[in-house]
């Protein structure tokens, strides 16, 4: 095994762009960006699992269950993320082949280990997922399947799901081992299919959503990665975001993290749980935690680019 | 590792039955019963690994595609075969916790690598997949897309692909791997997702389908295993089957079936490709080769139920 090892985090909106029609070419597209940097990224000697984000692929495919729902009985929300992740992790399999990797890759289908006492699971959902809906089919929702709805600004209706936090990943040994073999390994796609304990190896899938991020942060301690770099769609972590004075930052101490979180500077659904995911990666003995932009992860991860956080 | 060593397939009709609605809880229930006689012959001092068809499965998400194809682009037939790999998977990993396994389990996505060149690429397509057609339709797809269509007796018209030999499992050393470590591996669901080389390292998915018994072979072969079990909703192989003068047979020699094989006794869609990749298993190398029922699987491997196919 080679001595440095990092685990990179894709995320799903980097892999399917909100511009885009959905085609599977246009998310090879998007990995095949992914998989020159990931190479590039081996080829400099390092152990690599990659996990991603699948919110965009899962409300495709959410939205098509919803669509031909008088035909098909729809699938559950775990079931549908788990077909996210053999989607997206053939494509990432197909675009890695190209890219020239000369180690073998492997894509485990994996399960989340969630607290079934977890306050997530009990207080307001936050997590929006799947289509947008007219107010009225939203009313329809909460009535006939108890789903509990949001309305987003200029989108109309959406559903709101739990986002529990990870505790292990149930195929965390095989992960491991296949790493530590020199396997490249695509594990826990869309943070992992979330499932709860009850009693004697028997798991439920929740219809929930682990933020990939704090999973990433997981597989990184599980494997022993020195690095965790969560790759999205801009260059920095920044002050002031969207203002007339933001300040991108190109590297942050733990202390400074946490005041910037602690003061609201980044968002809940975005940069937020990146933050948190690399501050809790630091203090349970990480060496670097580091956020960019998909498109230069090999130099971020040489410091060149993106914002560092270090202990 | 233990000595015994056995693949077990499981018929992707067996796991979504005809009658069926299609819902996840069916087919959790119908892997329920897999799952206990998985783990009844894991408790016997097999190592495992499992294969499964997904031809209910790739057919209804193929049938979601094509209701929502207004809305959102199709997915190609490669990206729904990873799909269903990852639906099929996870609830086989869940009916099999519950089964109360004591070893790790782990689903690998897995592409499988078939020639180029390969005649059914090039002839007549034979595997139908997905939804039932009208005439109308059909005539349409063949302009537009350049899909082959049959005219099925009683259900209209439908896609046919063609059904490659498989070559390799792309994802062999990672399968091997974690079944020498003694994880439940669960691979190569669907026959795997084929893929053609295309030189240094390129992989292209095709739209096509390879037969999960060849692959189910192809995997015992990769795994050292000296069983191979193939288990489907009929309880034996049978001469002159749904005939007065049905034979239900308890064993045949490598001759025998040749010969069965040769007189045309096995359809090409069902009983005829277990056969051949029986014979294909025992012409390797493999010691035993048993067609059975799925609720006779644990039975079957003693020899006390099903067919076995000998040297």
């Amino acid at each position: 095994m080679p001595e440095k090892a990092v685990v990179i985090a894709l995320g799903g909106n980097a892999i399917l762009q909100h511009r885009e029609a959905g085609t599977a070419e246009e998310q090879l597209a998007n990995l095949r960006r992914a998989a020159i940097e990931i190479a590039a990224i081996a080829a400099a000697g390092y152990a690599v699992a990659v996990t991603h984000g699948n919110g965009p692929q899962v409300g495709d495919i959410l939205l098509r269950n919803e669509i031909a729902k008088d035909i098909l009985p729809p699938m559950p929300l775990d079931v549908c993320g788990a077909e996210s992740q053999g989607m997206i992790g053939y494509l990432l399999q197909q675009a890695l082949g190209e890219a020239g990797l000369d180690m073998p890759v492997a894509a485990v289908l994996t399960r989340t280990l969630v607290d079934g006492g977890d306050p997530a699971l009990f207080g307001s959902p936050t997590k929006p997922i799947g289509p947008n809906y007219t107010a009225m089919q939203a009313r329809g929702l909460e009535r006939e399947k108890g789903w509990r709805m949001v309305q987003v600004p200029g989108q109309g209706y959406r559903r709101v799901v739990p986002s529990p936090r990870p505790l292990a990943l149930v195929e965390g040994e095989a992960i491991a081992r296949l790493f530590a073999a020199g396997v490249i390994v695509i594990a826990a796609g869309g943070g992992g299919v979330p499932v709860v304990g009850e009693g004697g190896g028997t798991l439920r899938g929740v219809e929930a959503v682990v933020d990939k991020d704090y999973t990433a942060a997981l597989l990184a301690r599980l494997v022993g990665a020195g690095d965790l770099l969560l790759l999205t769609d801009v260059e920095h972590v920044a002050l002031n975001y969207g203002r007339a004075d933001q300040q991108d930052l190109r590297e942050m101490t733990i202390a400074e993290a946490r005041r910037h979180l602690a003061a609201g500077q980044f968002p809940a659904g975005s940069m937020g749980p990146k933050v948190e995911a690399a501050v809790g990666f630091l203090d349970a003995g990480g060496e670097r935690a580091t956020i960019a932009s998909l498109d230069s992860a090999a130099d971020a991860l040489r410091g060149r680019a993106g914002t560092r956080i270090r202990r």
